[in-house]
């Protein structure tokens, strides 16, 4: 990675449109606040933007209005690669951990979030809205090339009937019998298609148990012997995803300074 | 774990006194207030509590005043356990994360954590007392038998000078060489004791790198591609340090209901 310019660029941003030399990109709403009032850029300032096709591209700066703004991509800074397909089904908790979970899910490099209704989910309104929003923010700052698609909430049942047999569901099971989420993850293929399923802060109810056992492809592990919060165990089960079975043998790109 | 009573134990409280059958042990002025006017509990319910030195015991609620009350341990009704010797060394970050991540650490069964003062850290003044009490509520509620010490936060340099030279140090650094964290924990011996250390949203400096690398307790490690936040990354390491080299075979204990 060459460096451009004496200048780093002054922001990240995830964008709609095409990427490519010379391409006139929009700049949403928020994005031209940003940039104009909060970090104060003038047209001409470099910024990097990525929109989850073509890569990551330096661009310049074009044009701030009030509403909306233009920036002209210049060259390619990194190639678009793949991400792990790892999917996150949760159980939406209270206040702002769902946000939480957003954040560091996106952080940790999953490609779906999907809300799940439970018994004992006793949250029902979910902000999709707010939770792509926060997905985004954190795919910015942590140098993704994509943001994970957020899907509306879906009850447990219907979600489970329409699985994809070949893709490995492993249930952070708090009850019952459990493989520890080490082993549970050592036997599977590197990057194969994986989702994780976390309940509500209640847990899953027995039945709810009884019909995740008997489906062949469920795996359900352990966590160790603390009861984690709902939110901890998602971020825990991804980490560990991504360590033993994703890309946690991959570096981050290297930075412009330190 | 046998059932006591019909009636499910209403609280799990951590307290200073000893635990011992027809012990009284006080309660303090929050938990008084948190059984009588949160939880609207009379003297007779039964709570659980435990000291981080004698298990967990059955208690009678005795006495609920304005300030302060008493119960009376009953039974034991689990053994004390030692916890897995896990300290977590972070550079505290802004507002209600460092809360966060005290919450989550204590859930993913630190035994110490040391907030540590890093060239780029930005936060000058660290509450521990609000650090304590948020680890104390996660440790009640995720079941631990013990509570994580909180100490106060001392310089990087200091901390690696007074160093256990017999504790292996992971430390998660995004720039730079580095053995993915799976690798680096795979040859730890099963509970041994360990270091995590997690710099500041700016990383650390080029110096501390340096530093850290010479060291030969010290092993670099990487959490993947993508930049995480030092409070993910904190997290990320400490469940894979549990499920890897800690107590992650285990399984919470029997609950009462579901």
């Amino acid at each position: 990675m060459s460096r451009q310019s004496g200048m780093k660029p002054a922001a990240r941003l995830y964008v709609e449109g095409a990427l490519a030399p010379a391409a006139g990109v929009a700049l949403d709403d928020g994005q031209a606040h940003y940039l104009r009032t909060v970090l104060r850029l003038e047209p001409g300032r470099q910024v990097l933007l990525f929109n989850g096709r073509d890569g990551e591209w330096l661009a310049d700066i074009a044009e701030l209005r009030r509403s909306g703004g233009v920036a002209t991509a210049r060259s390619q800074r990194r190639a678009q690669t793949p991400e792990p397909d790892l999917w996150l089904l949760f159980a939406p908790v209270k206040g702002d951990r769902v946000d939480w979970v957003a954040e560091k899910a996106t952080e940790l490099g999953v490609a779906r979030l999907q809300p799940v209704m439970t018994r004992h989910t006793v949250v029902t309104r979910v902000n999709t809205d707010r939770l792509r929003s926060r997905a985004i923010e954190a795919a910015e700052q942590c140098e993704r090339l994509t943001v994970p698609e957020v899907r509306e909430p879906r009850p447990l049942p219907a979600l489970l009937e329409e699985w994809p047999q070949q893709r490995r569901l492993f249930v952070c099971a708090e009850a019952g019998p459990a493989r520890p989420i080490a082993e549970g993850l050592a036997g599977l293929p590197r990057a194969a298609p994986t989702g994780v399923l976390v309940g509500p802060e209640g847990g899953f109810s027995r039945d709810e148990l009884d019909l995740l056992r008997e489906l062949a492809f469920v795996t359900p592990v352990g966590l160790g012997p603390r009861l984690l919060r709902a939110d901890t165990a998602a971020i825990a089960a991804l980490a560990l995803w991504q360590a033993l079975a994703g890309d946690g043998d991959r570096r981050p790109p290297e930075r412009f300074e330190n």
